[in-house]
């Protein structure tokens, strides 16, 4: 609970529009995107310029109160989720496009600018802002660097990471940090990196300046239906080693594609074990080039139907029913859980038949949609919250899927970040000597552990108390010991 | 100075030829290739195992011994200029190719292998590693992720960070830590990025996992010839401005063109200010469209003589020219001063006009042969050591020059990194809140200041000694002060 002194001090930073302390007015900040999690936020600031940001965070510092950042709400890993006797920081009111520069080919943006509201901007001059979140209609940049967001285009294009530049951002001290420039490279440890993906633990960003790409002169989409997951896995890999750099290549399991196809109507064959969508992008000529040898790919890996979208209209269509795949799935089950993991390519046949055999042990269902080209999974977990004990088995189920990322090699987020969400599993992809490393970054950054704690980053005696084991080169280093 | 206390400890950890100490075999080791800054090691150690890296660095640790690590040794900013009474780690011996894996696109090696052995390793595969310094041929993998190095090539392709995905490195305290993953992301504070660029600061790095990319279906250059320098530098961004994205789009002046002419007879034209070579690679319709659109963005922006190179021969003599550009103009001069500074591109007539008003002010010529399409300039101050106070000048020239740099918004460094050179240059870059991050960075990973002290970030207190001044927004914050 925070004290009516500090809150009265708040007040005194902030018009009276900008502070929210009534129950029905936090109600709408309990959760992110993963409303799993919930907590009503003890007070809600909205800053409106770079100088209030700085205020309440000097305020917060001097007086020892935590803060959370918050973008638009739409994280998936509870990133962003309240924290008793904090101060929930809602940057959805700087949102500002403060430049757009077509030769320079950058935008300069506050942190409450929709993703989607960039590329709208800079449509005038041909160019476009590439990392495209399945949420890109409503969250909003600053989330994006916090979590280092991906998209169906990332595979060609690059995470958040790989297309900024520059930031603003404040330390917890209220100190202005100036991170990157406007040139290929900046001087010193690479900042910018350190704090994309950070999840509000080590700044507080007020302004990004992004890349923007030409359009591409056309894009192209072929469809691909298998009869077996594995197949459908393989061929991912296959059109990888013909050489083609597909801007998306995304699949979806039987389950979802049902869904999918109820729910939109994009036209997907529904007698399939998998999908494929295969997005080419790039000049007339080598679009076609690339799409003849994709096609002779899938057709080779075993596809039994391939389909290359006619028009515009039918590309559209296609993703359409990608895109809705999660409300759809939504709309077979009370409750889902979606997984964010990450694994080497190679591994994905032998994945999705590890996610289906546990799929079966645990007696919960699971559509698989996800950005197979750089193996990027998204398996979701049906269950029903009523149901006693489905909760906690989804969350078991969920937890043993990014293990299996750990052991093939992989990573237990791709684009969706840790949050409090899988902060068990960082324990199973750390040692102790770089979750060490971990806090000793923070420190460096938050020695008073003042933004967004308890969340990414375990307390190392932790992971001994919830007896989670580090996973390295795919062996526990324990085997006898009980698993998490 | 070390104690023989501890060089007989050392002497136990090693063979007796992994270990350097007469001062004819430690002579070689005096510089790297910024040779202007020389300092004879106490000891060199070459350990030829992970297990024999690990056990120096603990010993150095429980000793407070600093370590300098040392790839080849062909960086151009000190960074590896040993440090007395330290201990100079050259991890050449390190040099096995561990595992190429043609489906994943991945190398493993360890850090001594060269840059260009890595693609002659891959070419079996149809595939290379993107990042090309000048001194592939020497330079190790190592030292590129040290320095974070780019190449011709990065324009297209990005800098050695971009084409790295796991590292095992080495603590101060021996420790190892694993740090990303063979899949698309890894969770928790991006620490590859931090460590790549880090110039031997926070850990030793003892494997690398690369990207390898498919070889490009065809490659193809154009050579264009400018009367004036900032007609070619405008060019660059035209080229930009069109849509293209080239492999490469290198820039040379007229003292640089008739140096590397002279030297290796690439067929330049003489009667010229500036060259522009530009390559395009890609699937064969996509080189023919770009190319065809790059010399009518070309003959536009008043090129007056354009050349498409007709065979891969002349494709490769017109790359011989750049390549051999610095060791053509060391015949020029008895030294010479290579800078390396970045620079928005717009900025480049601008910023080439200055470096020629500040050569005539300084009286020494300046040759440019830089990656004009990153804005990544090379700018090499001829001068005259034996001529008392030249090199000096050179220095506070070339200062001058990376002081520009910040002023339009660029950066101190692009790919060489900042070492002992640029020390000074980067309070001009930085203002005490990011320098306060970096020192606290660094204390996360080495609290004792033992890996490569001194380097890179300069003390706080170093910069008023200085009286560096801080640049924000082309604006230094009190311009009446002097400034170094």
């Amino acid at each position: 609970m925070l004290s009516p002194a500090f809150l009265s001090q708040l007040r005194r930073l902030l018009p009276s529009h900008s502070l929210l302390h009534e129950r029905e007015d936090l109600v709408p900040f309990e959760s992110d995107g993963l409303s799993a999690y919930r907590n009503v936020p003890d007070v809600v600031a909205l800053p409106e310029t770079e100088a209030q940001v700085a205020a309440i965070l000097q305020l917060c510092h001097a007086e020892k109160i935590a803060v959370v950042a918050r973008g638009a709400g739409t994280g998936l890993a509870a990133g962003a989720l309240p924290i008793d006797g904090a101060v929930l920081l809602v940057l959805a009111k700087l949102n500002r496009i403060t430049r757009i520069d077509p030769l320079a080919r950058t935008a300069t943006v506050q942190p409450g600018v929709r993703n989607l509201a960039i590329s709208e901007a800079a449509a005038a001059y041909g160019l476009y802002y590439a990392p495209d979140p399945s949420s890109q209609i409503a969250c909003s940049i600053g989330g994006n660097v916090a979590e280092n967001s991906g998209g169906v285009h990332c595979l060609k294009y690059g995470l958040t990471v790989h297309n900024i530049l520059k930031l603003r951002a404040f330390s917890i001290a209220g100190e202005l940090l100036e991170i990157g420039s406007e040139a290929l490279d900046s001087a010193g440890y690479d900042l910018l990196a350190l704090l994309t993906g950070s999840e509000g633990m080590l700044a507080v960003i007020t302004e990004v300046t992004v890349k923007l790409l030409p359009r591409p002169e056309r894009a192209q989409v072929v469809l691909a239906a298998f009869d077996d997951v594995a197949k459908a896995g393989a061929a991912v890999g296959n059109i990888i080693a013909a050489g083609v750099i597909p801007a998306g290549l995304e699949m979806m399991d039987r389950l979802a594609i049902r869904a999918a196809e109820d729910f939109v109507h994009a036209g997907y064959p529904l007698d399939c074990e998998a999908l494929l969508l295969c997005e080419i992008d790039g000049v007339n000529e080598e679009v076609s080039d690339d799409i003849f040898t994709v096609r002779e790919v899938l057709a080779a890996s075993g596809a039994t139907e391939i389909r290359t979208a006619e028009s515009e209209e039918q590309r559209l269509k296609f993703w359409a029913g990608r895109k809705a795949a999660f409300p759809a799935v939504g709309r077979l089950s009370p409750d889902y859980y979606c997984m964010d993991g990450t694994i080497p390519r190679a591994q994905l046949p032998h994945v999705l038949q590890r996610i289906r055999e546990m799929s079966a042990e645990y007696g919960l269902a699971v559509a698989n949609v996800f950005h197979a080209g750089d193996g990027n999974l998204h398996p979701l977990i049906l269950f029903d919250a009523n149901v006693p004990g489905e909760l906690h088995q989804a969350e078991t189920f969920g937890g043993k899927i990014l293990e299996l990322c750990v052991e093939v090699g992989g990573a237990i987020t791709g684009e969706h970040g840790v949050g409090l969400e899988k902060i068990k599993q960082m324990c199973a992809q750390f040692a102790t000597p770089e979750l060490a490393r971990f806090h000793d970054v923070k420190a460096a950054f938050d020695p008073d552990k003042l933004l967004n704690p308890g969340k990414a980053v375990p307390e190392l005696h932790r992971c001994a108390e919830w007896g989670a084991m580090h996973i390295s080169g795919g062996q526990l280093p324990h085997p006898e010991l009980p698993r998490f």
